[in-house]
């Protein structure tokens, strides 16, 4: 099994590391948080100064993760150009054309494929991850026109290792989507939370389940928030100008007739067609991993179907019959 | 301990029934669900028809609370000026100036006073209720300036009774309050998960955290999220338009400079402060319920406080020392 080389172990880094450590792949870390790394020691895994960890990682032609914030992608990257020019190469930032702009200009000469885990927790930190946050969580890997099929299946292979199910997609579709399902929400939290306390203790008082529902995310570190949305700035105004329009709408609606009709409707409507992919019975489908395998497995990833296994030569996939 | 005669045995009015049964209280109720009648039967409750309820009501002087959506409380009242134009009287409406409105003028006799328990779930109906629903939540008694003490005091002991704790406020301070917490987030669950649904099955696939509790709340009862949004219609119009400029500030903030730091560092801040006022210390203190009671209950309210406990003639109060 390919050793897996992890740089940044805060709670997604530090998961990677424990999870493909479970599955068996020998595997080592690297940060720049002393925290992070003595928890990691204390947890009884390697967590190595940066230029030992990719010294290591060109000699046993391992896998290299880069689990940090988008804003130090840049400086690890050049790192590794300096040590591992070759590498094979993931990462589980949040945003996925940006990264893939900073390989092609820094690292032209990695295998790399992108990833991204969609797991996480307000918290933050080695401490707060653990070996199971990634089981049945949905992994985006990347498959663009320049990425290699070989470089897609390692980073694939480490997702499904680490117990979650593959979305083939491009880095595009990617951004497009988490705009919509991820940063979005995180907007909307602190919109909303800020939008309640501004009521004051009464209306604090008085929150209950869906006010902390709603705003619970933001709760979560300004920094990550922050680095992650506004990384994926193109894609979440388009997101942001489609909920205004919405929001918009409904005010307008209520202003005018007293009604809230079609935006109620709407947003249960949605909300049942998601709870109804999740519980939707799947149906099996195989992709032989040929010449045409990243256009079918894009496809696939469109119509919300997931890679679950992986063989010498195919593609397990399994899609939601809701769909 | 004065009897309980609940009108509609949904999630809210079936839980007030069982708890206020649970805390020794004389009970039952009418419902015009036959489902929700069957069951609450089933489950050794006394569930009998309207004008049966409401003249047993009459004879014992029990407290009548309305639990219908806000659509059917005129036509409740109605029947009870037939029956009871004297009674004790509260509902567990989620708006509360419409029903006072109804109230003073259709039941000007009534000893009322509004309630509004913080508890829900996304189910709804007799079987999704429960007597612990209440345990530890909020729950608005309103005391304006037509509301006797008495009323107040009796619509606040059966909140106490099951399990709540008491927030006394005026119906117009309770419904802008409400419209922050917990109107606008049933808006924006919706716009939320509609505009993700927006994003095809490739982002439902992809929706995590963020996503599924961004929108819980949209999954709820169509019929039963207009009814409480669209009766609170002009608190929620300001709450909206609050909304819309901190969204309309982020996306304007996004698109000039790119950045999001003042709505991300709001939310948070928000958040923050949400989570302290409900782990902070409480400081004890005692109204007595005298003239000057009904101020310094509401004043009370404004900063977070809540009733604890009753006695003969005091009120046994709890203040956040975060407030």
């Amino acid at each position: 099994m390919r050793a897996v080389c992890v740089i940044g172990l805060g709670l997604i880094g530090g998961s990677v590391l424990r999870a493909a450590s479970a599955a068996g792949r020998p595997v080592w870390g690297s940060t720049t948080s002393e925290d992070d790394a003595a928890a990691a020691r204390a947890d009884g895994f390697d967590a190595v100064e940066i230029d030992e960890a990719l010294r290591r990682a060109a000699a046993e032609d391992a896998l290299i993760v880069v689990a940090t914030p988008l804003t130090a992608v840049r400086g690890v990257l050049r790192k590794i150009a300096e040590h591992a020019p070759e590498a094979w190469l993931t990462d589980v930032v949040s945003v996925k054309d940006p990264v893939a702009a900073e390989v092609r200009s820094v690292l032209p000469g990695a295998r790399y494929a992108g990833g991204h885990p969609m797991a996480g927790l307000s918290s933050s930190g080695w401490a707060a991850g653990s070996g199971e946050l990634f089981s049945g969580a949905a992994w985006a890997v990347t498959l663009d026109e320049d990425t290699s099929l070989e470089a897609w299946r390692e980073a694939a292979q480490l997702a499904l290792d680490c117990g979650a199910q593959v979305v083939p997609t491009s880095a595009a579709a990617h951004d497009s989507a988490v705009a919509r399902i991820s940063h979005l929400p995180h907007v909307f939290a602190a919109v909303l939370a800020a939008t309640g306390a501004d009521g004051g203790p009464l209306a604090l008082s008085l929150a209950a389940g869906s006010f902390r529902d709603g705003t619970r995310v933001a709760g979560s570190s300004p920094d990550l928030v922050r680095a992650m949305t506004e990384g994926n700035r193109s894609a979440l105004l388009d997101a942001v100008d489609d909920a205004l329009g919405r929001l918009g709408a409904a005010r307008g609606s209520l202003a005018s007739t007293g009604g809230l009709k079609s935006t109620v409707d709407a947003g249960y409507d949605a909300r049942r067609y998601l709870d109804d992919l999740v519980t939707s019975d799947r149906t099996s489908t195989t992709v032989r991993l040929d010449a045409t395998a990243p256009e079918r497995l894009r496809e696939i990833g469109e119509i919300g179907g997931r890679v679950v296994a992986l063989t010498a030569d195919t593609a397990e996939i399994e899609i939601p019959t809701a769909a």
